[in-house]
């Protein structure tokens, strides 16, 4: 499979280079066309439910220094990834961004790591490969499994087959850089459980939810890495799981179901690679707070901003969301998912998530 | 091992809220001492290099109605911690906060969650007790560790051997809460190798480093998290395996290795449980910026403070520290570890750690 997506990968990027050199060839200025990512020029596609990118397009082009300069830089970026894929190497976007002081060209070098990172996003985009099939690795991102699933992942010193529950640690199994390289053996898994923090995640594993319901203990571990989000598709596309995500009650936590629903603005040539527009919301909602009485704090003036912000948001304009937010504004109060140890260290798996997980028809 | 430990833990609880009772028999008014926790009250232990806390003590006393409140808090947060030890639980930081609204007497609940970490600093204190063996977690850890060790961990589901290359994913092996779950079954490692980021873990681990050298990689991931520091520090003792850190050249990576090396203030009273005054600091020192004129940033106002203000610290006060710190500031330069890129993506393991480790010996 990598190997392949390997090949593939190097294919299309010096495809990308060719086209600079046929472009010189027909007496054309070089230049290369991507779409514009800004707030302005992202869609909401109705068919996937997800955020794509418009029509709207800025070009590169070397018909000026500063256009000229970045098609040099991405003709270099282009050599190093496809060297790297020849030889199964892998780099972090910072160290590209240091390579490049070792390139012989000085023009080509980057002024700093916004610029290699944007270069990246640029050939994503143009090229239709991802950056993790680019072989470039973000600086880190600690999520992890727990749950009753068995896993190949195909790692640079040969296969693992691990069992997210019976070959790993109470810290569970770590997810790698490149979900990609893991193969889904088999399951009992019942449903997908993604946790916002880490504390909630290790009252979970400690009360033994994985085991009595089957699920799948994602740890999202704040605003979810790539890895996670697209680790998240494919347990929802691959094993048909319904995918739900636990968070805490206020506007930013929303944000993180967005996240991983919907994708991103930054991320938006992605979503499809990366979102799970079936994910369901399970709480802390407002509605919980009124109902189980949870300990609050007050909501901020950006809490306030954001939520305002949420209801002009395309990806919360349905029925439950408008309600939730409006309830929110109304209360003014927001709670974390911790906040549920007031009532008992155990009623977050006894009653709080089998009730929601009933209510959604997850269980 | 572990219920032994659960069991003392108990016992010395109980003793302390006994002492109260005891005071009320004899017509004391209660009281608990402990230390002062300030930078004032912070000693340097010459015999066994840590920082420990001086004589000084701040008392809380129920001779006035703060005082009273305050020990209030005490019993209700002994009582809760001797029920989970007894019942083999444990809860996170932040739940114990949370859980405090469900006290009878709302005296005793906490303001906020500064009160109820300080509570139990001052108990692992005053009882002599690690909060791990109060079964109290931190919100999470994230550290990991990659290399030729065999290790047996007591999960709440059983015992997990896992090999830690062999067993695990390109990720690693996750690092638990609580590090003394696990059991050190056998190894061929020669040495251990901390590592400041994500970015050059993975570098390391992609180059087979660990294979080639026989070196357990430890991820550090910034600040080192308190379950972190303690696993190095065993690493050290109970397998006598030299510890060496490699971190970005700047005073707070200077800072990350020292707490590693020596502790912190705000846990010098677990200097002896988590310190490791052997770990040696492989780089990137401010003479390998010359050396290998590495890519650099110039340092800021604060990272010249922060400079001047390790020069006045007694951890730093050696002749190797006075040497690389007087020649940053004359150079006015920090670099990252992932700086050593600029070299191409093998000089970290093919040249620098080599040469780094052999001038240090370990090689």
């Amino acid at each position: 499979m990598s190997a392949d997506n390997d090949q593939q990968a190097r294919e299309q990027l010096i495809d990308l280079a060719a086209q600079f050199y046929d472009q010189f060839e027909l007496g054309e200025i070089p230049h290369m066309s991507v779409p514009t990512r800004t707030k302005n020029n992202i869609e909401y596609d109705e068919d996937s439910d997800v955020w794509v990118y418009g029509d709207r397009e800025s070009t590169r082009s070397a018909n000026s220094v500063r256009g000229a300069r970045k098609l040099l830089k991405a003709v270099y970026t282009i050599e190093f990834l496809a060297d790297q894929l020849e030889q199964d190497r892998s780099s972090t976007l910072r160290e590209l961004y240091y390579l490049s002081e070792s390139w012989d060209n000085k023009e080509a070098q980057f002024n700093d790591q916004d610029e290699s990172n944007g270069l990246i996003e640029d050939l994503e985009i143009v090229s239709g490969v991802t950056r993790e099939d680019f072989h470039m690795r973000p600086e880190e991102s600690g999520a992890k499994v727990m749950g009753p699933l068995r896993i190949r992942e195909q790692t640079n010193r040969g296969d693992r087959d691990i069992h997210c529950q019976l070959d790993v640690g109470q810290g569970g199994y770590q997810i790698p850089n490149n979900p990609d390289t893991i193969e889904f053996l088999d399951n009992d898994a019942d449903f997908v459980l993604c946790v916002e923090t880490g504390g909630m995640r290790d009252r979970l594993v400690e009360n033994g939810f994985d085991e009595e319901y089957d699920a799948l203990i994602v740890h999202l571990g704040g605003q979810p890495a790539r890895a996670t989000r697209r680790l998240t598709k494919r347990l929802h596309d691959e094993l048909d799981l319904p995918v739900t995500v636990f968070a805490d009650g206020d506007p930013w936590s929303y944000r993180i179901y967005g996240s991983v629903a919907y994708g991103s603005i930054k991320s938006a040539h992605l979503s499809e690679y990366l979102a799970t527009p079936e994910a369901q919301y399970i709480g802390i909602q407002p509605a919980d707070i009124v109902e189980y009485e949870l300990p609050t704090d007050p909501l901020s003036d950006s809490d306030i901003n954001a939520l305002e912000s949420e209801l002009e948001d395309p990806r919360f304009q349905t029925d439950y969301w408008e309600e939730q937010i409006e309830l929110q504004l109304e209360i003014g109060k927001k709670s974390e998912q911790q906040s549920l140890a007031a009532r008992g260290l155990d009623f977050v798996t006894d009653t709080y998530l089998p009730e929601r997980l009933s209510e959604m028809g997850v269980l």
